[in-house]
């Protein structure tokens, strides 16, 4: 009998190599599966499974971890207010540990001796896939032909070609990944650095013209309204969102960063959802947390970006993080309003029943019946204190 | 003979009122002094002097810490990319320092036995005044006419007439100062949670309508030069950036935030050059710096902007601080290209001799000469090796 | 009627005074309440008792609290190893805060108009009151006779003794505060740089002599055993610990460290269960812990540490930090084996079931299973790089 | 002709097979050298050297970098107060980057085309060589005979023998390094988590039983004096108080921590001179830096222990923290007064003319001329403004 290998299918050029190498020339049982973190429709997947099947799969499966992806991941992300490098919403690249798990849990389930994916050895993603898989599944042996063999994509298309399989693998001029929390844009301009994307190469194009006011419903930090709207699963709310704010040809920019591997990488991205939930919802904590709560959150939150950019996302850390984040929400409820524009969305405020700006307490600019101003002199003679006796020891200043 | 007061004079209401009382109630002989950190011009300051001298004052000086303010602030704030909440550049408060600073020097020069200032008990501002003046002159006595009295601006203005000192002290719609490094704007929206400033509310309109590429020229942290020009004096790059993307109405926003005296504040401003330097110097350095360096001059450039708007200015930290954003700068040289549109300005990349993602090693996504998929596969061998042993012993995935 | 005043009683001279001014000069009903975190016994609450209805109490009551602060407090000190300045185990101090909340809350709950203490004011405790009073009672007035009038010791013997009240007030060598966390003594050498405290200031005497080795047990973090014997409430093993380790006279230092109020202050203490507690429950982490997750754990046990002492218990952030510590301790379970000796206690080594030293990847310095030479050369290759690419562009070394 | 080898030779075994290995099998001209960072002696030098000649050695070298190493790293461990787990003071391992520093630039000096070490692939050491080789050299190419050919000792031992090399290689009970910053102690015990070193294991043994009080003098952080006798070179400080301190048999420990390739590690040191150099040093820290000072120099000195163990001093964030850290010493003069007792020391005091405990402005428990009860009351009042307002917005407690 065949040993069996599960197989992280993706449809493209170097998972189809992968899964008739596998068979051909290792003689395996080689079982597709391709993890949906909410990037895939319908039709596309089932594009996919067709192909799946015309490569000799013993079997393939979708496995759906959207839910999944949104309550271990997305969440958080917004909690911590997470961008990388103070820009990127990692968008694509946080997906990859839960497809991992996902893959890593369906090959122990049905019994595989091995797993394979298709990563190139120059990509953050062969480290994401291997690390998690080994975690998981220290005895499945990890299976990885693209990265071994090194072979063209002519190669790759020629030995497909020799055993019965055609299709159109014509490269498209930017590699595009498409995901719930943004799509990833490489190629041209990303190898450089002194040059933008153009306008052409973001899938989503300018469609809406008209300012609009949207206003955005957050319960305990997560997105449960849009524009009156209430959605029961924060993921609807993310879609329906994107919906609205796609066509404004928003939250666009270039990442450049550390790759895991060391060198410098750049990326450009379109992220029209995912940019306004965060800048939205880290305004609403402007007013609803405490100047030591945000100012933890942000340590933490970055933390957070960068172990799970980093193929890290399974060191315990990443747990108790979570449970400070998640702790910090409790107030973190209220509207905010987003005011829409071509290429552009501007944060016009915020209403909320936790808003630290509006107590009886007063507020700035205007004396009240909170203090006085001999409280105010005397905290700063305070304050200064340690100054005062510093400077009187060491006659700095 | 009357004893000396140094008065830090704005030729405002507050402080014109406070130079009449200190003279008439109290006897003193009246010093004002007003510091210029750059947002005066040559025609302000010849007025802010007539006027003293109208209110009779025994001498008046401009004392001039432009320079000091750049060197001694400006500068380091650059090098930490320091956004007060990832918003605002603190734009005046980090003024108010410099500013207290020179006035207290002034004062211990003239052998002045007070110093005064017109601040109100509401605000950050008499902290950063009364913290320094103590710090630098522990024995020189302060005096706040209007924070003692909590006069109305009507009482002020029927005082000032009872002793013959007529002028339009008519309130603005919004309250505006100008600085070196931004204009804030407060009043009405801004005593508000859910409204944004009105268009009308910046005082640089929109005029420019053409989309232009600009060129930052970068010189070890430090603008040098703006399209092409060169400049000795950062000073003068940036006001010459100023010139330049001011009519785009660029670099505008609100920012929420705690006050010192623990309340929630909120201010507009309008900040067109010290946005586009700040964001494009970051860029500068996501090419030039490592991952480690960026993490730390995050950390560290976040504390020196709160202890500078919190009027901490003078703990020696921030010295140790400046040292290592200094020491970061050595690579941070090249040019930044900057696309200005309307409301808008986009980083379009960087040319620099120190970009670290321009080396013989390699680019990301390409496999190189430098690591093999044999090192990497190692690599996440050893990197997974703590989560393995980890997982191994707790099984908790 | 008369209205109520609660008034935190200790039984000394200060707090009897005020007990006696607040009746006779302010009129009041005095309500005397002594709020036990753990460090009176029987005997020494009965004896307060007395002198309270002695001094005219309308009621006196002594509230337990420590159940709450161990809880609410100790037990997050110890999940987070906190030791001011790496030292302190902030033995008495940190008891103030849950003593002000069961005095508020007691004057609360028996509808007292004012609220009184007797700190004097040049310490901390007077920031811990009258904050805490402040927070969670606005409307309730506070009073401190003692701070306020700022009498002599002999005043006040006299004010009591023209009223009747006799007492041995005389004054001990050293201040002694005993605290369920510790006992801190101050005085004479502390008021010094360049002293220590003598043996004889120490309450604890050396009375043990022969080394001993004792077996701490921890669970998820918390004490539950020591030496064999298993306890349900861990403060019954913090004492059984304590009059096992006292006697060999260990766990004394001088802390020397930042006031709330600006100066540097000094403190002997004596604190032989928390001292062992902490370090045996730090080395038991560093055998169950990840490095990162120790890495964060010191940065927020730190910070825990710090506002704790500062008077900042109730800021959101530390329910934050306490959820991020408490998920820490899953694994902290296992046996810590202590070696006491006089003056000193030696940590021999711990046996955990979650040790990550003992797993099947194999131990230090053994090649094993879980890797290759090959894969650490490909690790350091890969862990080189950044470095690599750093100098061949900045050619700094 | 024969291409050139430089191999790092220190006599040992392993060291001694690469040099036969290496000139026989790969018929490569072998340079032995080795780096002394301080903790060979003249005649141990010697004895090394007459052996590398005795394996053939075409030249032998040793490279005294004991001032670079003073110089460019402990002087910054001394600074930052560098504990590894708050317990090592990184006694060993931190030598090796500048051994192999110095090998290298060896290496290039004389045109080696390979360099070697004899590391196995077990250790951190293979780590800190490689990587330092390789980022200083990339173009010379590493040679690893033990590494790559895993031999046992016996076979090691063999080998020599086959080839004519005899000596006595018997293995000794523990493995121990000596350095100028202390000695590392591993085996048996050390591979347990549950056993401590015996008193046996340890070098020095306890020699001193009197009580002893001695002083220590540090100017900007150095120390330059030790009781009393100044040293223009702290290296001879150091080593004079090793000299009067190691008798007493401190400064001994068991650390257990992570290594760099993932697994957790123990190991038994003792260092006298450096732990109470930490020591003493982190105590007149605490009386001349201000409260952030220390903050942050606890934090950027972890890091810093943390990258010199894990291989990475050459990353230039390292060069920035070493600015921060020297920085902050510009205070840290004076003496500290040190108890010695068999097995322990004890911090006695300090005296400082930069101490901020002593200055004008009062102490620590008494009222004074800087500031009233009621400045106090006043900075409380605003100290809890922000939780005032939290609770009152979100009634919590």
């Amino acid at each position: 009998m065949k040993e069996k290998v599960v197989l992280a299918y993706s449809g493209g050029l170097d998972t189809s190599f992968c899964a008739k190498y596998l068979s051909v020339e290792k003689g395996l049982e080689v079982y597709t599966a391709i993890a949906n973190t909410g990037g895939f429709g319908k039709e596309e997947l089932e594009t996919i499974e067709k192909k799946a099947y015309e490569l000799g799969s013993a079997k393939h499966v979708a496995l759906d971890v959207t839910n999944t992806y949104y309550e271990k991941c997305i969440r958080y992300m917004v909690y911590g207010n997470v961008l990388r490098n103070n820009t990127y919403p990692i968008s694509v690249s946080s997906e990859r540990v839960f497809q991992a798990i996902a893959i890593i849990e369906y090959a122990k389930k049905i019994g595989a001796k091995y797993v394979a994916h298709g990563s190139t050895g120059a990509g953050n993603d062969q480290v994401r896939f291997d690390l998690t898989f080994q975690v998981l599944a220290p005895d499945i042996e990890i299976l990885t032909p693209t990265r071994d063999l090194q072979l063209t994509r002519d190669e790759e298309i020629d030995y497909l070609k020799r055993h019965g399989v055609e299709a159109d693998w014509s490269k498209m001029a930017y590699s595009i990944n498409k995901g719930l929390w943004g799509t990833s844009i490489g190629g041209k301009e990303t190898l450089t650095s002194d040059k933008t994307l153009p306008e052409s190469a973001y899938p989503s194009q300018l469609k809406a013209t008209d300012e609009r006011e949207i206003v955005l419903d957050f319960v305990e930090g997560e997105l449960k309204g849009v524009d009156g709207k209430k959605y029961f699963n924060p993921i609807e709310a993310i879609q329906a969102l994107e919906a609205i704010a796609a066509p404004y040809a928003v939250g666009r920019d270039m990442h450049i960063g550390d790759t895991i591997i060391g060198i410098k990488g750049r990326v450009g991205f379109e992220a029209a959802a995912p940019m306004i939930i965060i800048k939205a919802h880290q305004m609403l904590e402007k007013h609803t947390l405490t100047k030591w709560q945000m100012y933890w959150k942000e340590q933490l939150g970055n933390w957070y970006g960068m172990f799970l950019h980093e193929a890290l996302y399974l060191d315990p850390v990443m747990r108790d993080i979570e449970k400070f984040l998640e702790n910090t929400q409790e107030a973190v409820s209220g509207k905010v309003i987003v005011r829409l524009k071509p290429y552009q969305f501007l944060l016009v405020g915020v209403d909320s029943p936790y808003d630290l700006m509006k107590s009886d307490f007063g507020e700035y600019g205007e004396m009240n019946k909170a203090w006085t101003a001999d409280d105010v002199k005397g905290f700063t003679t305070i304050l200064g204190t340690s100054l005062k006796i510093y400077n009187s020891v060491n006659k700095k200043y």
